[in-house]
Order: structure tokens, then sequence, then C-alpha cells
């Protein structure tokens, strides 16, 4: 098996640290989205949707979502669980991973995709080339600055995202914010401490340079 | 337990669906989106958030997110299974769900929240206020267009979305795309024969009038 890979985006990141967190290593194809590689006829051949991460089985299965691609291999390898065991934690893990998803991470990349000049024609990922909406900038920073303060609130309460335990929740939130942070959107520094520890905590982890 | 729900809306279905193919009753209390119910302090009380459907269970814990309550109850009650059972079983499930959720669940909720006046002020689901941007509208249909030929030949290939096997990923189909009609959105009927036979077996299910 294979997974196409680029380093820079937050979705191919959250497979790479849940596999190293598994410890599990498989080869990687680097695909530059900036580039357009994931729109030429070699890309499109593999995975006919156009978007990243894909996992491409032996026998050319592919599974082109993240979080698709990480139960795959929770399945496959269920130590050490990264979805939760008990059916309370499991819907935790899943509700908390979607809340960032939706609140945090679809603000990211609106406003990313909406505003940034090479994807002025494609703003949703993928095949699709729909033209950029400036609204949705900051449709996405609004909902962005409204995300913080529920997620300080959680991490006061807890420990990681989802309760006592790491989890795909927490990857998915050391992504976004990263990405966010690199891409200079707001990500508060101070009114957050809970949030602050919570990312030296994560970010210390030897998956995180995954 | 207690499940919040609204008859009329998308992802409350997916739920009920998934409880009635397991046979499980649980007591649900109405919450009318439309005119704001979800925003009053008696349902943000229960869910901050105030998203539905939402599941509270007897401690106070509120799962706000469809399939996290369909994960919660998968665990409590594994038969019969409707995220897969394999490790391919489960990734396929996820992914094809996934996949509609995106390129065509966004899709119709954009064009829909986006145009509908009671939703002037409140385009994203759930407490945050954002205006609505009509461009989204043009967006979300252009992808629910290009979406049909996708699943028309998933559909070729396969009896159900995931595989051979009804899954959680076929009630999402069902929810969204019935949904679209009833709001007079395109829905395909010449091309498609393998979608209408798909849509004519899954609405045959006892299940699809929950």
């Amino acid at each position: 098996m294979k997974l196409y890979d680029m380093r820079v985006a937050p979705n191919p990141r959250r497979v790479r640290i849940f596999l190293a967190e598994k410890g599990i290593e498989i080869p990687t194809v680097e695909i530059n989205i900036r580039a357009g590689e994931n729109l030429q006829p070699g890309f499109l051949a593999v995975n006919p949707r156009g978007v990243l991460p894909a996992l491409e089985l032996d026998d050319g299965t592919v599974i082109d979502e993240s979080t698709a691609i990480c139960r795959y291999f929770e399945a496959l390898q269920p130590e050490p669980p990264l979805l939760g065991t008990t059916p309370l934690e499991i819907a935790l893990v899943e509700c908390w991973n979607r809340r960032i998803e939706f609140d945090a991470g679809q603000a990211v990349i609106d406003a990313f995709r909406n505003s940034y000049p090479p994807y002025a024609d494609r703003a949703v990922p993928g095949r699709s080339g729909m033209p950029a909406i400036p609204a949705l900038v900051e449709r996405g920073r609004v909902r962005l600055a409204e995300f913080f303060p529920v997620i300080e609130q959680r991490l006061r309460e807890s420990e990681f995202v989802a309760g006592p335990k790491f989890s795909l929740a927490d990857i998915t939130l050391l992504c976004i914010t990263d990405f966010a942070r690199a891409l200079k959107m707001t990500v508060p520094e101070d009114d957050v401490p809970n949030f602050l520890r919570w990312h030296a905590t994560v970010s210390a982890r030897p998956s995180a340079t995954a």
C-alpha cells in the first residue's frame, strides 16, 4: 500500500500523526496541490476525486478521506487506541473530532481557500473547479474566533480533547490550529491557558513531527 | 436518554433511520430550528452549540453530531452492523459516508441555508449567527450536479453505496437526496438508472419512514 501525501497540508498530517502514534510506516508519494499535481492525469488515474490524503491498497482500492484511513488502521492494529474503546469514548472522540472539523477546520479552510491566489479557481478541495467566494474569508475568521473560547473551556475540564486519553480529536485540533498559525490567522495566545498547556503537551509527542 | 430531533431536517432523520435499523426506540423531543427553538435558552442549556440532532445521556452528557450518535449505538448494540465489521468495510463505509456528506450534503446545505429567508442571519447551523452568502447557492447547485454521475457510477458497480451491505452511507445518501428533492433542487431522473434502483430499494425498507 501507499499513501499519497502533501507535507504542508493539514489533513495529510492528521494521517501521518495517527500512523506515527501506531508505529506504522508506509511508503508515501508527495503530491503538490498548490502546483495542481492533484488534478493532473497521473494522480486522477489513482484518485478521480483529486483529493489528499489518499491511501491506495495493493488491490487498487483508494480510501481518500483522512478519517477513513485512520479507521482502517485502527481496525487493523487497535493498539494504542486512538478512536476510543468504550461506547461513550467512541462517541466522544467522534463528536469532538467532528465539532473541531466543522467549527474550526471548515472555518480555516474557507478563509484560506477563498483568499489564496493559487486557489482562485479551485476554492473547493478536489476536482471540482469552484471560483473563490471572498465573503467566506470573513465568515471563516469569525467562526474561528468563536471556536477558541469553546475549546478553552473544554480543555479546562479535560486533559485531552475527548477526555483523559489522547485521541484523533487531539490530532485534528493540533493540525488545524498549527495550519491556521502558519497562515497567520489569529490563534489566541492570551486568555487560553488551557489551550496553550494542551498545545505544548501534544506538540511534545514524537508523532507531532510526522 | 433522550434524542432532540426535528422531523423534516436531514441529519436527525439519519439518526432515526439508524436507530430503526437497529430496532432501538428512545424518547424524542421535537425542536423547531426554523422557528429558532434551537437558539432559545431552554435548548441552549442542554446543548450550547445549538445544533440537532443531540442525544442527551442520563448523566447529562450531550452527543451532538449525527455520526457520533450512530457510533454510540453501534458500539452498544453491534447487530445489525451499519458501520462495517472488517477493516476494509469499516474504511469504505466511513469513506463513502464522508464523500456523500462533503460532495453532496455540504452542497445541498450551502444552497439551502444561504437562500432560505428564515436563515438569512443564521446560514451556518448552530449558535453562530452568520449572514447568508448568496454565491454559495450557485456553488452548491453546481457541486450537487457534479455528484450524481459519481454516485451513479458507484451504484452501477455496487448494490449499496459502500459495498454489498446496507450501511450508514446509504442512510446519508437517502436523507440528503430526499431533502434536496423536498427543496425542489435538481435530483436527476434520467441517466441515473442505478441511483433510481438503489433509491427504490432503500426507500422500501421499513426504516425509511422513521
